[in-house]
């Protein structure tokens, strides 16, 4: 298998499985992507199924309140997105559509709202946590579009993707234990349907000097895990599935205790929708009825 | 039947269908509010599965190109959502951090980014239609994640939601005639689920006095039908489904031609998949199990 940049989002875009929009990391995706991703989404929910997950589903936006005390500015402030709107006048409106017309920069027209794009599908979820949890924690299931400032012409570096994300909180052993049970079920998963997956330590791309330091404690304390299979590179793996154990961080910042008074801990966990679609399309190819039997019975069965 | 703006909403949230996020017009919905969504679009799905429309999902972001020279912020500058990144340095961001701890504005340190939101579900497809359609046009069928800045405490009116849209692109009598049938198609189904809908005609939320003129130029040349069922009042029932016959406006400007060389004209229309929800829990109940036979045995065959 020959690896590079270009050829996987030159064969999708030719393929017309996805639709470039101008915009790098923003495109549409057809019929045949979407029905990949939705049946691979269903083998996830298979897994998920003896566990009892509640299942909710937050709109793409979240409460900038939120997102300030999550700190995540303070980690990541290159990659996140704020939401901007117009609240002036009809002189305003008059000068804004002009500079429109003329290509010219209206920033300062523009005002915060009140939201920003989630950075990571688990965020909404967090606050509605706060108080003591029942007996044994929750563990919570959803699919949201997340959003990423980092434009690149590379197909898996999206502005905006979909993650299956789980949450699970409650006492340290339960969150540990959880989580290396998904590790195992993520990495089966995947190599059942002929991908060469295979685990890793990770960290987070933590900004700045600090930054690295942040990084590299991550990856010492082994907090975060991700499952990789070569997709445009051999030497440089994609994560398609991510494993971030945050220990008391978010239950610190969100006041969730335990059933017993102690403080809870989290773990978190997220299937990268669109980046297993591509790695199953370098893999297989980009007409899903060609793919080998094995894989397209488990995907249609 | 009692209608006003508070009870639906504290009724969806003691009921546990939207979970409060503190931003108002941004909630979670719970796995009944979602089956409950899922199975209405799964209705639309069978109605429109002999038009053999082609699928497409584009991500909630849209180039900020597209946007601006979609003309949207001549019309609806006030809806419209851009999103902003932090494009600074380490200096920056200790400034950034420190704002943000003290509860200060840091617009001035954040930077307009290649995209903004999607304010209506049809604006991504328009540029792909740009040059001449095959015979007989085109039909597209896309869910997408919409976006509106108006924050207010009214549960219908969210800043996002989800809608499901078809676009069509042809001849002024197919666009009309498809147009047309979706109408009827659209009542029918709110009718079949023990909704009170009806068919008005109606006009979007232009911006300033000028707004009001091409408002009323709408009307008169009724451009935009909806259907609506009251669920917050009886006097200003809500929209559930909107009709926009944009005639050549976006032909024109992304330069869609019919197969016989003239301009193409547009239209689109869109169910409000969460007000459909919202219409059926205000009419029938905050629990599905306990709906009519009738509607429960269309919903859940």
């Amino acid at each position: 298998m020959q690896y590079d940049n270009k050829s996987l989002y030159d064969g999708l875009v030719a393929s017309g499985l996805i639709i470039p929009t101008g915009e790098p990391g923003v495109f549409g995706r057809n019929a045949v992507f979407e029905d990949v991703l939705e049946r691979f989404n269903g083998l996830v929910t298979q897994l998920a199924q003896a566990d009892g997950a509640e299942k909710f589903t937050f709109p793409p936006t979240l409460a900038r309140e939120v997102f300030e005390k999550s700190g995540f500015m303070k980690s990541f402030p290159q990659l996140a997105m704020g939401v901007v709107s117009f609240c002036g006048c009809g002189k305003d409106h008059a000068e804004l559509v002009s500079r429109i017309a003329d290509g010219k920069s209206y920033d300062d027209l523009m005002t915060r709202t009140g939201v920003v794009l989630i950075p990571a599908a688990c965020y909404p979820i967090y606050p509605s946590f706060t108080g003591t949890l029942p007996e044994g924690g929750r563990l919570v299931d959803m699919t949201h579009w997340v959003f990423r400032h980092e434009p690149s012409e590379e197909p898996t570096r999206m502005q905006s993707f979909r993650v299956r994300e789980f949450v699970r909180v409650g006492s340290p052993e339960a969150v540990i234990e959880w989580r290396n049970m998904w590790l195992q079920r993520g990495l089966t998963l995947l190599q059942s349907l002929g991908l060469p997956a295979q685990e890793e330590v990770a960290s987070d791309p933590f900004f700045g000097r600090v930054g690295k330091m942040l990084a590299n404690n991550q990856r010492e304390q082994k907090l975060k895990f991700e499952v990789v299979v070569p997709v445009i590179s051999e030497e440089n793996p994609t994560a398609v599935c991510s494993f971030n154990y945050h220990q008391d961080y978010f239950s610190k910042t969100f006041e969730i205790m335990q059933a017993n008074g102690e403080l809870a801990q989290t773990a978190c966990l997220g299937f990268g929708l669109e980046r297993v679609c591509m790695a199953l399309f370098k893999h297989h190819g980009f007409d899903p009825k060609q793919w080998p039997a094995a894989v397209r019975s488990k995907l249609w069965p």
